[in-house]
């Protein structure tokens, strides 16, 4: 019979719930709107409704674990510690929460960076590299360490803040109180700002003027680019070189043989990328020069996430076994 | 039959021969001048004759391994390469060339801030951490990363560059050919040019005044401080800053138990570790704040780098089986 992992990704907006075997193939799929559950308690009640539901649905199964990829979400006490974008505040028992409704399945959890991290490890391109990196371009900058085969998680399973690392001293201000942290230039929220700056004293003309100012999305960014837009190639040239000095610090730690990035600002694609390379390559250090792939994730865009959760629970069982 | 390891410490002035049981404890010990030998082979030789007669010596042991800490040394090639500081210049086939000495014995090679990480892994007070760092503040800095139990070797044998991390663009300019990077200021080299810096546009009274500059030493710097003197003090209070910044920026990437800073600055103990708490503060992420431990080594420093050498066999060895 067919052994089967549960892959839950808990986002802001929305939480997708999948069933998938150890090849990551994707058996059954679902979601819930994140933001329509007042109270932590009846979220964790529907998603295992909801899950009972699609285990009556798939019939005959094997099911070997939950893994639970979610904002600040922590392996080692199985809580969710004061995530930003969620609904619910202050710290989250949240495997404490499912263990009661599947008191006879482990369940773990992770954050999304990690589990992005795991998903590469098991199903992407990068299955086998025994030192990778995944940095998430979202709301904020996550990441997600492979070391010697493993997620480097810490001693407080918090490792990864990458996002956190100041790579301006009196930079930008940070959403943690800090100034000048990567996460305000890299992060899809900083390309935005930075936009938005850049179209304040660029005198020159711009597709991107066209827009109102309160739509802007990073893709109209990227759309911009396509057409050669000399505001738009200036904002990308402005967070590639941030992006590059961030990246070139952390190949120099960990040395890593690649670095995927993921999120929203990934989408951008050779945009970012193709600067990046470029400024990389000032800020690295000989050694490392040239050999670092930078890439954007190969897997399913639809899926990744649940994949990386799903990974969690095969990557965890095997370190008992 | 006591198993034994040979431990090596190839320096740039002097190299240490350790043989050493798994307990650490050190049955007997020698070195060589490294810079009395021309060529690379006449070194080797010397070395292995060196070894060759203290097993004599020592009668009945179980040789089990040869473990060498070096600059640059790779554990993945067995190769030193291109280390500023010894005598020698180029690709050097460290361990291919002692195996020819000792065909029946294991060898292993890996640079020394690894070795000393294994060093306090194995014999030190973090014995059991799972991780922690090593920073070695000497001529250069340098730096061994413990992960999950493991040290963080990078894709390439390369890792922990921390010294090479730029901490201020278009800052002081590096051995490397880049400009700003965390050596420049937190080295013993570093923080002797900044002492330099401070005493040229210091217009108080200062006991480092009567010292020739040319025969300043950090260990002068210290003595100072400890007599309260301005200029010692604010001179380890800008060292601290810097030191505190990457030190942050290394937390929030490996979120680490301990920071144990070893070599000729760390001599320096609380004058440095001090005001590098209360800067550390300052730069650290909340989820961070007072949880890493800022300490000097405690191994005994007469043996502290033959011991990590040894505990490199052992490590290995363990891996193998």
């Amino acid at each position: 019979m067919n052994k089967v992992a549960v892959g839950i990704d808990i986002g802001g907006t929305n939480t997708f719930i999948g069933f998938l075997d150890e090849n990551g193939k994707v058996l059954s799929k679902s979601h819930l709107i994140t933001q329509e559950y007042r109270l932590i308690s009846d979220f964790i009640s529907a998603l295992s409704f909801n899950i009972k539901d699609q285990i009556k649905l798939l019939g005959q199964v094997n099911i070997e674990g939950i893994g639970i990829g979610a904002p600040n979400g922590n392996i080692l006490n199985g809580c969710i510690e004061n995530a930003p974008n969620i609904p619910w505040k202050g710290r989250l028992p949240l495997v404490k929460l499912f263990s009661s409704f599947f008191p006879d399945l482990p369940v773990f959890l992770t954050n999304d960076a990690n589990a992005a991290a795991l998903g590469e490890m098991s199903f992407g391109k990068v299955k086998g590299l025994k030192d990778f990196v995944v940095v998430t371009l979202g709301t904020g900058v996550g990441s997600g360490f492979v070391v010697n085969g493993e997620i480097m998680y810490g001693h407080d399973g918090l490792a990864g803040e990458l996002g956190h690392t100041i790579i301006e001293e009196n930079g930008r201000l940070c959403g943690c109180g800090r100034k000048g942290c990567m996460e305000t230039y890299t992060s899809a929220t900083g390309f935005l700002k930075t936009t938005k700056e850049y179209l304040k004293s660029f005198a020159g003309k711009s597709l991107l003027k066209q827009i109102p100012v309160t739509d802007l999305m990073a893709e109209d960014v990227s759309i911009a680019a396509e057409n050669q837009d000399e505001l738009a190639l200036s904002i990308f040239d402005f967070t590639a070189k941030k992006l590059a000095f961030s990246l070139a610090n952390l190949i120099a730690i960990t040395s890593p043989k690649e670095i995927i990035l993921y999120g929203g600002l990934a989408n951008a694609g050779d945009h970012l990328i193709r600067p990046t390379l470029s400024y990389l390559d000032d800020y690295t250090l000989n050694v490392f020069k040239g050999k670092v792939k930078i890439n954007t994730s190969t897997l399913n865009n639809n899926h990744a996430a649940i994949l990386g959760a799903s990974a969690l629970v095969w990557q965890e069982l095997k370190k008992k076994n």
